[in-house]
């Protein structure tokens, strides 16, 4: 069982896991970042020591998790010197497994699915916790951990994880900029964002008991070029967002067009 | 002040009103639609009358109340005639309220901001009413009627209302696509949309207290290419996904790019 741990990262997540791993009652000894001050702050969150240099890790620790930003992990295992038998894991969605086979000991993953910030507290009781591990043992000590904060817990293999990190980008990341670009469209005419709120939230609502292909309305569905055409040229001289409005548009009507014919 | 309503519609939009109007005491004498099922079946759920014939609207109501597709408003107008104290408004985003001024008497637009479906019972109180009216007083009439159902009456231009609805079409029509994206890349592996959605409603909840553009994550805004090229080359066989990623992905960062330098 998995009775302790060292956070490897101050970021987002980190500082997320940090704060509810403590909450659950597993102790985090230790937060290492780049940064020490962010280290510091995230350590005095959970009364965790923190460094800054990773020869100074905890040596007798049950997990070692890192949660720092995808194109850093190497960096970090490069500078890694664990006792073999120590466990490792990463949170990466896109990174598969393997990039820590060169430990011999045990390794594996563990990926909450889900979008973190520093000061937004998330509840993790139904949060995706994508788990895999170097072996059948492992996997269980992660299932464990996992459920402790999650009643969503899933073996995924590193392959299913990229696709699922994939999607999620696009369900999150894109959705933000799309939010983003509505909030632009209306300070630049001095309307209030929040007039979309109410529709920004059934949008989401809506897909909980409606798979979203038939949760789809608006012009681009039913090809009403008229208020496409419309639409277009209001956005003239925004030349970049008008080719997204046509692929956006062009998307949706083949997607739907190709779901009826599935349906012939 | 409005006692009584005909309904010209019998869509989502046009089902949802006509409910929320007969919950809310303000009967519902009749409903059009061209369909005659349509108009039977949205009838008997609000106690109205029907007809799918335009020349035979109940003549003395205080308002009719067009909520059919935007293109298909010109021709319910060539075909209605009404008292000219009569009131018309229709419930249309991007269609300008001069649509309206063949009628000498009394006309405006009562445009509610929300995505509707028939079978899903939407909750008025919070959703953005905008309204519009040829007179002063026909402005306060609808502003009363507005405020029965929704706490958030907003009188807005022609002008204003069509940047409202182009924004509302980023955050609900296209947003809802991405999360017919993600539905389909899962699907594809046999993995469970379900995983998605806690991701879906956190992204969508975390904008009631951060703005978008600072709620933004992900390897665009970092510009990660390495991440960013994985994906596309995941994409490789859908390449007009592999066009919107792309194209999503420069917007994303030249918009924080630009954030940046606005800062300066």
């Amino acid at each position: 069982m998995i009775k302790n741990i060292v956070i490897i990262g101050a970021g987002n997540l980190a500082t997320q896991l940090a704060l509810v791993l403590t909450e659950k009652g597993i102790p985090v000894k230790q937060i290492f970042s780049r940064n020490l001050d962010s280290a510091r702050e995230l350590a005095e969150k959970t009364g965790a020591a923190f460094t800054n240099n990773l020869s100074q890790l905890l040596p007798e620790v049950d997990l070692y998790l890192i949660a720092v930003k995808d194109s850093a992990i190497q960096e970090v295992l490069e500078n890694l010197s664990l006792d073999e038998n120590r466990m490792i894991v990463h949170t990466a969605g896109s990174v598969p497994m393997n990039i820590l086979d060169g430990f011999s000991g045990n390794y594996g993953v563990f990926y909450p699915l889900q979008t973190f910030s520093k000061n937004r507290k998330i509840d993790f009781s139904d949060i995706p916790i994508c788990i895999e591990a170097n072996h059948p043992a492992r996997l269980m000590e992660l299932q464990e951990l996992g459920e402790k904060l999650s009643g969503s817990v899933h073996q995924i293999n590193s392959d299913d994880r990229k696709i699922l990190h994939l999607a999620a980008l696009f369900a999150n990341n894109f959705v933000n900029h799309f939010y983003s670009i509505g909030e632009r469209l209306l300070q630049d005419k001095k309307l209030n964002f929040d007039l979309l709120k109410p529709l920004i939230r059934e949008t989401a609502e809506k897909i909980e008991s409606l798979p979203p292909s038939d949760a789809q309305t608006g012009p681009a569905k039913r090809n009403d070029q008229t208020i496409i055409n419309t639409h277009l040229k209001m956005l003239h001289d925004q030349p970049e967002l008008q080719k997204i409005y046509r692929l956006m548009s062009e998307s949706i009507f083949q997607f739907h067009q190709n779901q009826k014919h599935d349906l012939l």
